[in-house]
Parts: C-alpha cells; structure tokens; sequence
C-alpha cells in the first residue's frame, strides 16, 4: 500500500491554531492498516451547530445514512472517523456498528448519541469490526487535546500521501473568528462529492441553517468542482461545524453583511482543502486548471470543465506533456451542453491555439509545449454560446493511477 | 506508434466473400502514415441505399457533417475513407477538403458527389491535405475488386493492432443475401457512438427507410453498449449499405415477418463488430460483459451498465485481477439511476458474491478470484427494482492505455 508520495506533498503540514470549543485525539485502532494512525474523534462544546453535504450515491454506507438523519437537528457534539474499511454494503450488521461506535462516544462525552458524527473510510462490502474502535474511544477521550490537527488529519487517511490541512481567520463584528479545515481523498475524486471526507471547524456563532446554507453553497465551487477519476464514492461527506465560541452576537441570515468576510475565507479555506485532494489525486503528476467560458449557463459551463476534466484521452495527454488540444474540442463536444463549435476558443497556458473554430494561422506549439512540462497546467475553454462560466480542477492520469488502483486491496 | 498487438487478436482475418454490388480498392496515400494502407474506397451498384447513425457530438467534424447531408435521400453509391487525419476542426478548408474528396469520387465513378460518403479518422485539429487523397483516386478506381476487405479493414486503422471484420448470412424469401462488415476502434470509444468507423455491406434489397431503421436498431444494442474509455469521438460513424442485387423482393417494411431472419444477423454482425474493437481497446487485456437486470427500464439498465464499464476503479481493479466487488457497489450507486441498495446482487463469472445488499455468508472469493485471472470476466448486477436489463462490453483499464495514449501524437 506504499506509494510514492505526490510531487505537491508540502514540506510539512501546515501550522494550526486551536479553535475555541474543538479538540481532539487519534490513535491507532487496528481497523485495517497496521503501524498508523487511523482513528480519530473531535469533540464538540455544547451548543455546537453543523452543517454539510453528503454523497448522492444511491449505494451510500451506513456511516452517511446516520449522518443524514444525526444533521437533520444541526447540533453536534462529537466526531469519529476511522480508515481502512468504509462501512459500506455491510446490511444491518453496518448500522448497528455505527450505532454501537456513537453510543460509545456518546457515553464517554455525556451527550446524546444523535449529536454524535461517524465517519469510514476504505474498503467497501467488509464487515467493520466495531470492537476496535469502541475499545479506543476511552483512551482517545483521556488525550483530547486543543492543537492535535495533524494527528487527526493523518488518522483519516487511505491512499492520501500526505495529510491535508488548512486555515482562514475573517472578522465578524470586529471578532477574529478562526476556520481550520482538515481533508482527506484521493481515488474515487469526483462531484457530487468528490470521495472525500472534509471537515471544517469553526468558533464563529451562526445559527444551524446559516452553517447549512454556507457549507453548501462553498461545496460547489470547490469539492464539486474537482476530479481525479469521475468515480463517486458511496462515503463522501463534508461537514462544517461551528461551536459559537467566539463571543460575537449570533449570525442568522446568510445574507447578512456581517457574515461575508467569513463566507470569502470559508470558501477559500474549501477550494485550497479541495486543491490539495486534486494534488494528491492517486498517481497525480500535474494539477490542471480548466476554465471555461461562454456556455449557456454556470452550471453548463461546469459541466463542460468536468467532461474535459473526466477525458481519459486528455488526462493521459498531459501526462504525457502532449498539448493535443484536439481532445479537448472532443470532450467540449462530448459534454452534452451547448457550445458553437465553430466559435470554440482554446488556450492552454495563456497561449491562444484555437479561435472561431479552427487552429490560429501560424500557431506554435513551442511555448504550449514548455508549459506543458511544467507541474500546472492551466487551459481555458470559450464555448461561444453565452456568459456561464466555471472553473474546475483535476489532475493527469498516470501509471500511478494504475499502480495504486490495480492492487488497492492486495 | 507501434503498440503491442491486442491478446485477443485473431490468428487471421476472416474470409470473407464478394458482397454483389460492393467493389473495394485501398493503397498507401501517406495521408499521415507512411508504409501502410491509409485510403479505401468502396463502390457500390446503382440503386444503392444507405442507412447509419453518427456522434452527437457538438464538434463533429466536416466529414459527418457532409455524411448527414449526403443520406438524407438514401442513396449512396461510394465510401472513401483515410486514416491519420480525422479532418475535425478545421473550419472552412476542412469542409473544402470533403467536397474535393467527393468530388473526385464522383468524377471517377461518374455519379452525384451527393452519394459520394467521405469518412475521416485519426489526429483532431491538422489540415487534412485532401490532395493526397485525391490524387489516389483514378489509382483506386482501376483496381477496385469484389474480395479486397481485408485491404479496406486494414486501411481505416488508426490505433487498431489487427484489422476487423464479420460475416453473416440471412434468408428472405428463400434467397440468401450476404452481410460484410469491417470496423475500426480502439479509443475514444464510447456511446454515442463508440470511436469508431463501422460499414456493412449487404446486397439485400431494402427501402432506404428500412436500411435506416435496421441500422438504428441494431447500433442500440451493440456500438451503443461498448465503452472503452467513455471519451465519444467528433468521427463516430457506422452505415448500412444495401446494393439490392440479390433478386428477391424488395422490403419495404421492419416489421415484416420476411425481414427477421435478416434483422437478427445484422444485429449478430454488429454486436460481433462492436465486440472486436473492445478486444481491441488501447491496452485491454481482459473483455468485460457486464449484464445488467433488474433496473427500471431498459435504458436504465444500460446506464447503469456503462457507469460500471466506464468506471476507471472497476477496469484497473480488474487489470488487477481483483475481484473488488465494492467497486462495483459504487459504480451502480453513481449511475443517477434508482437501484435499491438493500436488494443488490451482485456476481462475477457466474458465483453469487452479494444478495439483499450484503456479501452472501460464507462467501469464498477463490474461485472468482481464478476468474479474475482469465481473459474474460463476466458479471451480473441484478439492482432489484424492475425488469429493465442490458448487456453492456468494456475492457480493463491497463498501463498500455497510458502508453498508447501519452505519446500518440508524438
């Protein structure tokens, strides 16, 4: 199971701070993997609310289907994410190891085992074996601690090479508030959601459905604006919990002024979480920006981004630093949107290759191709109907890609 | 842009006979490729009628578009096609390219260049310089044969690593008509249509409605059930032409009792044709039948099937030969299709792996693991809310995609 770490690894994780009313411990539970974290739980201050966005798959895991109904009252107490073994197509077996895994955590934090979170992650269809995780919950509840954030990002890790982690601060009313997000991917990376488990935290003071309405609106622009293999996991969850810590007057309306500088740092702190699972995409070589333009609708547009972003044929191309932008013109073609293709615009780099639907008089493809050999790739896409746009992100597609995928469970 | 031939490649191509009214010729153009055939020409009898389906790409190329134009009246009386250049995105010079072309045909054969039907296939975005092509033409004409399939087969390959062709024989009304085809894959392979250029030759005597409606009908359940990659190509082309030299009476309607015997071996030669450009996918190793049942309808049960075939999780688990079943749980669950998890079976080389949403007990994966290690791996998913089913074909998802698919223009 020990790939080659990513080429966007950082030099190390980065710098945290504690969130008022959050903390945490991990430790090793067995689950599946040996030697390594893979057990985490965050505890919550009372009067905690949460917010997030869940897997449309119609196969999705026990763990999701308790989350589904644990967010319908938006009060959170606790959070617990083991990896190796998703939970997912284990029956009535499942559920109840899910039930036994929040009673545990409920009674070891005095709460109410609906405000109890659960996560897995790994493996689909193996029975998950509960006892490893409820005979930690103890001794993980002994270490909380306020600064455990890397710990806690490693410890919900499969495939990722490196863990993810990232932080915004905003002002509300002149407080400082603190957002600190920790992410995990990295195969079956694609909207909606991206596989992945993302949690953010917050000591902000918002009601319930202002956190709904905030999570789910940056949820678009980042996790769902993301692919690494078109693969929709059974498991992708992403939850925003804020513990009301910070002493400012509550914020009840999405809309409201106050609320704004916190909305821009939470969904940048979303899209740089989002980045770092493109960039440790499985076998990922380069981190591919596509930006399209002029396609009838916003959604049109992400669409057509993620229909190039989805190509085999171009992410194998730039793999192999290949600027045949002739599959790009077939993905936009392929995305079932409109799109004129005798308007059809193509940049790669900020070179303009493409314009009303046909190659520039004299294109060269020299300083395309020096930018092809570069980490980021950069394309943009004008499709010549109307004003949607979009930006998306992926990644190439390697022999990593295969290496990771082909003995995953061997 | 040699690659190692497919696994599945035949020791020789098939014999197959002189359809009445088909004449073929083929030689090297050096259109894009050097030393090899890259240019076909088929011609065919007066009264000649032509049905066949296209992409529903938005970038379609020149090529189609003329082919969309030229059957509107159902009459053909030429093919021409080269390899190496697709002629796709290249504006007013591409469109040129194809009318030069038709016209040369068509003063070669002295008929309407309206019948004349150009195909074009290989790299996007490149002038196509037809005057490669043309001055072929009179060469082509003087050597036009009535046994030259394997040349025709050969000459329409891009990536392909063997030439493909079928035969079928029918009755209607006591007389035998005989049935050609040759096809070329073998990326960008996806409904609708797959990449692919497909051509049957019959000389059965059909309306032009009912050449159209059995082409139709029959690409439904064949090119449209195989996916290699799930890129669609702007090329995709396959027709029906039916020269009526053999002599019984003409059918003027697809639901005649007659016309059945017919109906079913165009649609065996099709599924037969589509199933060698899977087997000769880029880099497959391993040929896919996916049955799925139980869906809410047919479609559905066809979408659910492409999902499973298209998904990049499922084909490099089973490149690895793993039977990782759980991928297969995912996959139906993407697919925007209703499924009940709960009642999900699921088996592979025909043993029971789940049944009601939950692995069977007792459940012994060694002889699916044997299966796994053979050519061909067979699964059925059974999604336990309707009668809909489908069968759809894919291949496994291996490092020679990459490789092929990294450097081909290079």
């Amino acid at each position: 199971m020990e790939h080659p770490p990513s080429p966007f690894a950082p030099a190390r994780f980065p710098a945290l701070p504690p969130v008022k009313g959050v903390r945490l411990s991990s430790c090793e539970a067995g689950v599946r993997y040996a030697g390594r974290l893979d057990l985490m739980l965050a505890e919550f201050a009372s009067d905690t609310v949460v917010g997030g966005v869940m897997t449309k798959s119609v196969t999705a895991g026990a763990p999701v289907e308790w989350n589904r109904a644990a967010i319908s009252d938006g009060k959170a107490r606790a959070l617990v994410v083991n990896a190796g073994n998703a939970n997912v197509f284990t029956g009535k077996r499942g559920r109840d190891a899910v039930e036994k895994t929040a009673d545990a955590v409920a009674d070891a934090l005095s709460c109410d085992k609906n405000d109890v979170f659960v996560c897995s992650t790994g493996t689909i269809g193996e029975y998950l074996l509960e006892d490893r995780i409820t005979a930690k919950i103890g001794g993980l509840t002994s270490t909380l601690s306020d600064s455990a954030w890397e710990d806690a990002a490693k410890a919900i890790m499969t495939t990722d090479t490196y863990p993810k982690g990232a932080v915004r601060t905003a002002e509300i009313d002149g407080v400082t508030v603190t957002l600190v997000g920790i992410s995990k991917g990295s195969g079956m990376i694609a909207p909606d959601m991206a596989t992945m488990l993302a949690y953010v935290m917050t000591d902000a003071v918002l009601s319930a459905e202002v956190t709904q309405n905030l999570i789910a609106s940056g949820a678009d622009k980042s996790f769902n604006a993301i692919t690494v293999d078109s693969d929709t996991s059974t498991s992708d969850t992403l939850l925003l919990f804020a513990t009301g810590q910070a002493g400012h007057a509550p914020v009840n309306g999405i809309d409201e002024e106050r609320i704004q500088d916190f909305k821009h740092a939470l969904d940048d702190l979303l899209v740089d979480l989002a980045h770092q699972v493109v960039k440790d995409g499985e076998g990922a070589q380069k981190f591919i920006e596509i930006q399209v333009l002029g396609a009838e609708s916003d959604d049109a547009a992400r669409r057509i981004g993620l229909s190039i972003g989805n190509s085999p044929l171009v992410k194998t191309a730039i793999a192999g630093e290949d600027a045949n932008w002739g599959r790009i013109v077939m993905a936009v073609g392929k995305a079932g949107e409109r799109a004129d293709r005798d308007k059809l615009a193509i940049a790669i780099g900020g070179i303009q290759i493409t314009e009303n639907g046909e190659p520039i008089p004299g294109y060269d493809e020299d300083p395309v191709a020096a930018h092809m050999r570069g980490r980021d790739i950069t394309m943009t896409v004008d499709v010549g109907i109307g004003n949607g746009q979009a930006t998306v992100w992926t990644c190439d597609l390697t022999h990593g890609y295969i290496d990771i995928n082909a003995d995953y469970r061997t």
